[in-house]
This record gives C-alpha cells, structure tokens and sequence, in this order.
C-alpha cells in the first residue's frame, strides 16, 4: 500500500511539472485569495448559518435574500425566479457588450435534511473549523486571528459547505479578484441558483419554461458534485437520473409481546428483511425483472475518457474501510454507467438501548435508484413495484383498513418519491472542448468524465431548453455530502475561486 | 365473523351460568372495592406517576420507598434485599400464627424502556384514563367525580399498568377488604416485589442466594403477565426462557452519496437483510442449525390442558389485524412450546422526512429468542453466532478496527444479552391443585396453561430453590404490555383484587 501512495505522489509531480503555467484570471484569483482568506470565510461562514433545509420556507427565503446582496454587492443584476410554492430561484446577469457567448451557472442554495444529533458539536448550521477530517482525527481549530495562515488541508464543517454553496462563494470571490485585478468578463454571465435541489427539483421544470426566455445560454455550467478522489479536477457532461420509493409492511395492528405471540403474529421486519434481500444479489446487481433494460452503450470518446480516468478504487476501499465491493469485481468507474438500486436507510421499531422484547408492528425501508441514459424514472420505480407484488404483495398507497388487513396476507405501502431521468451532453462539441480549455487554463489537466454517478436534473436543460450541460465540481470527494459533518478542505474552495475565474474569463 | 361473537358470547353465558357461587373472601373484596374505586385508581396513578426502568437508580428507589409504605400501612413488615448495583427486593411478611403453609407473591415493580414521542399524551408515566382501548377509538376521560361509577371497560394508561404493577395495587386493595370484612389470612405470606425483571433479572439469582434463609416456601405465585384473550382468567406453570443479541453489520466507513458509490461500496442494510433473511424460513420456522434440538416434551397432563384451553386464533387474528400468521397453520398455544427467534428492531441511517440518498455505514438488528424446557440460553445465541459465521461473517465483539475491516470482507458486532431457561412446575402437584382451586373460587372455571409464552425467571425459584412455582396473571393481553400506551382494563384490576383475596386466605 505505501508503494501505491508513492505512485501517486510521482504521478502528481508528472502533472505539476508540465510546464504548466496558469491562466492570468486564475493566477490574478489565487492572489487576491491568499490576501484575503479571512474575508472569505467569514462571508462564506456567515452563509452556511441559515438552514437551508428546501420545506424550511423562511430560512429559504433568508438564503435567497442575502445570496441576493452577495451578487448585488458585486455588481450583478439579480431578482427571484418564482414559481407558487416552490423556493425562489436567484438568478443574476452580467451583460457584457459585444460578448458572443451566454453562460448560466448552475448552483444550488438548499442541502440535505439534517440530524441535528449526528453532527459532532450538535449544531448543522454553525461551521466550525477542523485542522483535518473528522475520519482523520481533526480537531476543532479557532478561527485563525487576521494576518494568521490557514492551512489548505483545514477543513470547514456544516450541512451545505461542500454541497453546493461553496461554488456561490467562489463564484463571489472570483468575481471580487477579476475587479481588482481589473480583468474583463468575457461572456454573457447568467447565474441560477436553485432551493431546492435536494428535495428533488419539483418545481425546476416549471421554472425553466416559464424563464424560458431568460435562459437562453450556450451552456449551463453545473457547479456541482465532488472532484476526483485523488483530488484532482475535474469535468463531467452527464449525470445519473434519480428516483426512490419508501416501502412500509405490516405486521400487528400493534407491537406485541414478542414471548406471547412469537412465532406466530408475522414479524414486519422479518417480511421486510426477505423483501429486501430478493432485490439483489451477493454481487450487489439487481433481481429486479427489466431493471437493465434500455441502457444506452458508451460512444468511444466517453470509452475513452472512462479508459484514461484514474483507478482509485484500492485507494476508497482502504479510505473507506472495506475490504470487499458489489459489481463482481468491477471498476467503480465502470459501475457507475449502470442503475442502481440503494437501501438508504430502513426501520423497525427500536435497537440498542430502546429495544423491546416486541413484534414490530410495522417496517419501513427507504430505497433510491439511480438511473442511467436510456432508462425511465417513472417505469424504474413501476419494475420495484411489480416485483414486490410478484413477491406476494398487495401494493396500496396509504396505511391499510382494516378490511385490507385482513383481507390480504403480506400488505406493502409504497410512496413514490418524484426524480427525473439521466443526461448527458456530448465531450465532441466546440463548446465542450473549450470548457475543459478554461479550466484546465486554471489547473493544467483535468479529468473528464462522461458522467457522474449523483444525480443533478441536467435533462431540464439539455432535454426541455437543447442547451448542453457540463459539471464543474469543487468539493471534495470526502466531504461528507449528503450525511452528518459535511465538509469541506479548504485548498478545494482555493481551487473553486481560481476555476471560477478562469470560467468568467474564457475567451 | 358476526357469527363467531355470538358463539363467543353463547359460551361466556355457558360459564358464567355454571351455578358458581364466590368465597367468602373473594366476595368481600368484590364489596370492598365497588366502594372505593376511587381511592384505589387514585393511589394507583400515584404509584404509576414514579418512573420505573430498572437503570434510572434514584426513580427505581422512589418506587421501592413508596411500595414499602403501601405494604406497612397494611401493616406487613417490610425491608429491602440488596446487593451491590441492583434495584432493590421490596420484601414484605405476614406471618400467620399456626399456618401450615408459606406462600411467596412475586410482582416487579420496574417496568420496559419507553419513547415517551411514541405515547399519545408524550408522557408515559402520567396516567390517564380512557373510554375504551386506544385502538378502538378510545378517549380520554376525567377521573369520575366521587361516587360516580368507573365502567369497567375503561382502560388506564400508563408504563406498568399492566407489567407489572396492577398487581401491587391489587395486593394492597385486597389485604385492605380483609381487615375490613375480618377475614383470616391462613398462609404465611411473603411479597417479593422485583426491580429489574425488565433488564433480565441480572442479580436476581444472588439476591435469592443472599437471602435464601427468607425465601423458605412451599411455593412463588407469580403474578405477572396477561389472563387469555377470552379474558378468562388463566394460571400457568411455567415460562419460556428468554436471551437476545443485537447484530451490526459494517458497510464504509462514513455514510457515502448513493450516486456516487451506488452499485460499489456494499450497503450494510442490504447485508444484514440478507443475513436476517437466512434465518427464518417463510413460515417462520428458524433455519439455525440445532435451534430446536431438545427441545423437550410434554406430559399427559400438559398436553391435556393445552387441548383444554380455548382456541383464540380467529379472534386474535381479527383483533390483530393479520390475515396470515406464521407456523404452517399451527395454533398460537400449539407454537409456545417451541423456541421462538423475533427480530424486535432493525435499524440503518434513517426513513422518512430525514432519509438521505446515502450508503449507511452500519445497519443493526436487536433479536430476543425464547426458549422453552431443554434448551439452554448460551447454546442458543452460540448457535445464531454460529449461523452468522456459516453466511462468511467474522464475528467480533466490539466495532472493528481499521486492521479489522481491511481483513474481513463482512463484519459482525454481536452483542450478548444476558438470559435464562425456560422452567415449568408439575401440574400434578398438591399445591398446583391448591392454588387453581383458590383461584377457582374466585372466579370459577380457569384456564390451566403448562407454559406461558412469555418469560419469567422462574428457574431461580424451581431449579435454585427447588420450590414449584405458579403464575397468576391479571392483565388483560391487548395492554400493549412492553410497548407504548400500556394500559390495563379497570375489569382485569378489579377481577385482580378478588383472586389476591382467594389466594391470602386459601386454606
């Protein structure tokens, strides 16, 4: 294992020493970053204490509002995209004359639900600072007093750092460096930053084709999702679609002693649990009847960009501590092209210090599917349907009556969750070329990557708007997206503002 | 199904009719306690209002100091039985000059965990008095006014109403109509109230040890657990075992976007439904290797009695609300004299409003196991282990470390709990004939039941101190007895106080 991590040091001293020299914007971004990293943050701290949960309507509005400010303050023209019910879009404008070029930044204000009691120091929405990762041992550092250096392995904890609001304040950064340094914008800038991005986008079709008109653009630029896991930057031209569906059975009307009625009154989370396991195989590939049906093959440039991409799975399953994975031995590179079928979380009544010697009256299972080009959100979510009903399940929409209980021996709620289908833009097109120009003109090569494995609703504009659609990532792949003590490594902010700028500037 | 109420209500008449006439006693603790309902429910509430789980030490001691003064205004004499850690022993005597006879009441006063967010009313230990069963559409009503009539189906909810504190209250309420009717008590008597029957009796065995020298008897009455779901009154003679273990299983090491890892790094939910899903077949029936062997068999009279007793499956069903029930159509009465495995809770990241589209790092599941006569509770959970190693776990104690998890494609925690054998006292014996007669008197014809299906720790009382041991129970089965809203029916309370009053004074 040493010997692979001297591997990787040489090979990223390979890629440093390319006689690579970065762009005037990104050189004039690091610069004005490094004489103002305290600014930075406290602005950036100052955004991540609002929740921003996309139900939690108030706290929306207040992200929405002072997002507003940032951009204003620099400049930018902003107003609210509004549909009824639907947290606001910001969007802003930076027109410049004689500009041949519209590109719209796509970012997202809203993050994930969050479990107060999971966060180490309780509280989601008070960054903290930590010399490293929580996984790595880091400990809660003060914030640096001015003058102070902060080291760029730090990192910035609280929900919504990596995913997705580091891009706005790189985008802010970037925008305060390229005026002083008095570099000039060269295209139409839009910017569109959605709330609620982690519900599920319900609203964002709407609010495309009514904006349609505002929305005109040679490219959205989605400034979200994890860089490489050997840190490197990179570029992606598609994303999974996604979908979900939560399933309850049912046991006891009641939870009943488990002594009296064991081995009789039908166990929910046993029914579950068989449930469950007939989903998948030992291998992790899905026995659900046509999930795999209609997956479109790879054109040779996406080949071979998966081809030249890194290996980096010995270096996850040390990182993350497993000695085995799903897909036969397959590549996670390679995994990633196909759907995907994930329990994220299921419950039966109590464990550990609240276990009761009981029948569980009821079990619940949370389960999101992934979805690559050629697959249906709405069928994939039909196929898990018409399997649990092939496992002998009466399907219903809502707790059963009683007449439903007694009528049918194994009862299945199933709740549909929205979701939207994959999308991918081609890496052939001049604008895809001179994308990854710019921002390899940042940070010499980058990796590019047909798709992403998460799921970012890019067919709202590469389907409904024919717009193409091409990832800038920032965060860190250990960032915690998605789950308690979200993060993020500060050199990977560093890099957004220099990305941003290089992007801003592209010729 | 209107059909089978009728026949139901045909045989309740069949019983009733049967020319029975009540002793003395009973029928003196009947006048007694129609006369002061109210001032039994009330001191009642106030000894439910004193949480009672065995770990929270001061609150379990306040219940001891208030019981101890209950028993010593009856004029019992009482002290506490300790050793170090333990809840202690309330233990009280009635010493009956020229008695032939001494008999131990055995009751716990500690009572299962609650989730107070699960109770309708947010508090379990405030009582509160319903209409009906919460299940059936029952509402909270006031504490009648003085001289205004409980109706005896109204249920009082509260943690221990039914298990096991009704008891208690119903000793006091009984000894209290025999001063009053001047009644002789004809044993001598021993109350034995537990305080961490519901943590598994962890010092029971030492403190019966310590104290062995008081505990001479020619029997324990046990009055804990439910009468039939007929609500006839039952007396059973013995107890399955119980032991349990819980079970994580590890996927990475932190929770991972299920986009970006989906379909690569193994989702311990999934693992552990798979494991699960191995150890019971579709009937229920366990699919551990030896989990039934030694089981022993029944004697005549035992399997008599079993023939005897109703069959209560239909009713429960409905009442249930399950259209199936497991054990290939086995009866219930038929299924407790087999060992039992229950998953009781499971529990990985989490289900709705707070799931989160992620991999779970762990997934755990909490099992109990009843056994019944010839089996032993260690050989039990070695047996499971066993099984969990035969699906290529490796077993560990504690979480893995970093080596651990490197090493060994599928990990296992298993926590141990404690347990104990199942025990079973002769229906043949004297004594068994003497105390179903007290009973009988009470209440006329009783169901004689050689085993109940739940667990007590009789073994301490037939196999240690060699004493058989008898169970009389008083609450109604639907008390959601280890679950939220616990309640007892007034009717089982007051039927409670007339059986205390035949057994104090049987001859």
């Amino acid at each position: 294992m040493k010997l692979r991590f001297v591997l990787i040091a040489l090979l990223s001293l390979i890629f440093v020493s390319q006689a690579f020299s970065q762009s005037p914007a990104a050189s004039a971004a690091r610069a004005y970053r490094q004489a103002r990293e305290h600014e930075i943050i406290e602005e950036f701290a100052n955004l991540l204490s609002i929740p921003n949960v996309a139900s939690d309507t108030p706290n929306i509005r207040r992200n929405a509002q002072l997002i507003s400010q940032m951009l204003e303050k620099r400049g930018v023209k902003t107003r609210l995209l509004e549909v009824p019910e639907a947290p606001p879009v910001v969007f802003g404008e930076i027109n410049t004359p004689g500009a041949t070029r519209t590109l719209i930044f796509y970012v997202h204000y809203d993050g994930q639900p969050v479990e107060p009691a999971k966060w180490v120091g309780g509280d989601p929405f008070k960054p903290t600072l930590r010399s490293a990762s929580l996984e790595a041992g880091g400990k809660e550092i003060p914030v640096p007093v001015k003058d102070q250096k902060f080291d760029p392995e730090w990192r910035l904890y609280a929900r919504s750092t990596g995913d997705d609001k580091a891009p706005i304040i790189a985008i802010c950064a970037a925008l305060d460096a390229l005026r002083a340094s008095k570099i000039a914008i060269n295209s139409n800038i839009r910017f569109f930053f959605e709330g609620e991005e982690e519900a599920g986008s319900p609203h964002l079709e709407r609010i495309v084709e009514k904006y349609r008109d505002l929305l005109k653009a040679d490219a959205w630029l989605i400034c979200d999702g994890p860089v490489d896991q050997t840190r490197r930057q990179q570029v992606y031209f598609g994303a999974r679609g996604v979908t979900g569906l939560e399933v309850t059975v049912y046991g006891p009307r009641r939870e009943l002693h488990s002594g009296h009625y064991g081995n009789w009154a039908p166990n929910p989370a046993m029914m579950l649990a068989k449930l469950l396991a007939s989903m998948k195989d030992d291998d992790g590939r899905a026995l659900i009847k046509g999930f795999y049906d209609g997956v479109e093959s790879l054109t040779e440039t996406e080949r071979r960009a998966f081809a030249e991409a890194p290996d980096n799975d010995a270096m996850l399953r040390r990182e993350l501590g497993i000695a085995w994975t799903e897909g036969a031995g397959k590549r996670l590179i390679e995994l990633i092209n196909l759907p995907s079928l994930n329990i994220r979380g299921f419950l039966s009544s109590s464990v550990g210090a609240t276990a009761r010697n009981v029948i569980p009256s009821t079990a619940t299972a949370s389960i999101d599917i992934r979805l690559v080009k050629g697959l249906d959100h709405v069928k994939a979510v039909d196929r898990v349907i018409e399997h649990i009903r092939a496992q002998g399940y009466t399907t219903v929409a809502s707790d059963p009556d009683e007449a439903t209980r007694l009528k049918y021996p194994k009862v299945a709620k199933v709740i549909r969750q929205g979701g939207y289908n994959a999308s991918r833009t081609s890496m052939d097109l001049p604008i895809s070329k001179e994308i990854i120009a710019a921002v390899e003109s940042a940070h010499g090569r980058v990796i590019k990557m047909p798709t992403l494995g998460g799921s970012v609703p890019l067919y709202i504009f590469t389907d409904n708007l024919k717009t193409p659609c091409i990832g800038i990532p920032i965060a860190n792949h250990d960032n915690n997206q998605h789950s308690a003590n979200e993060n993020i490594r500060l050199q990977n902010l560093w890099d957004g503002i220099e990305t941003m700028a290089a992007l801003l500037t592209m010729r």
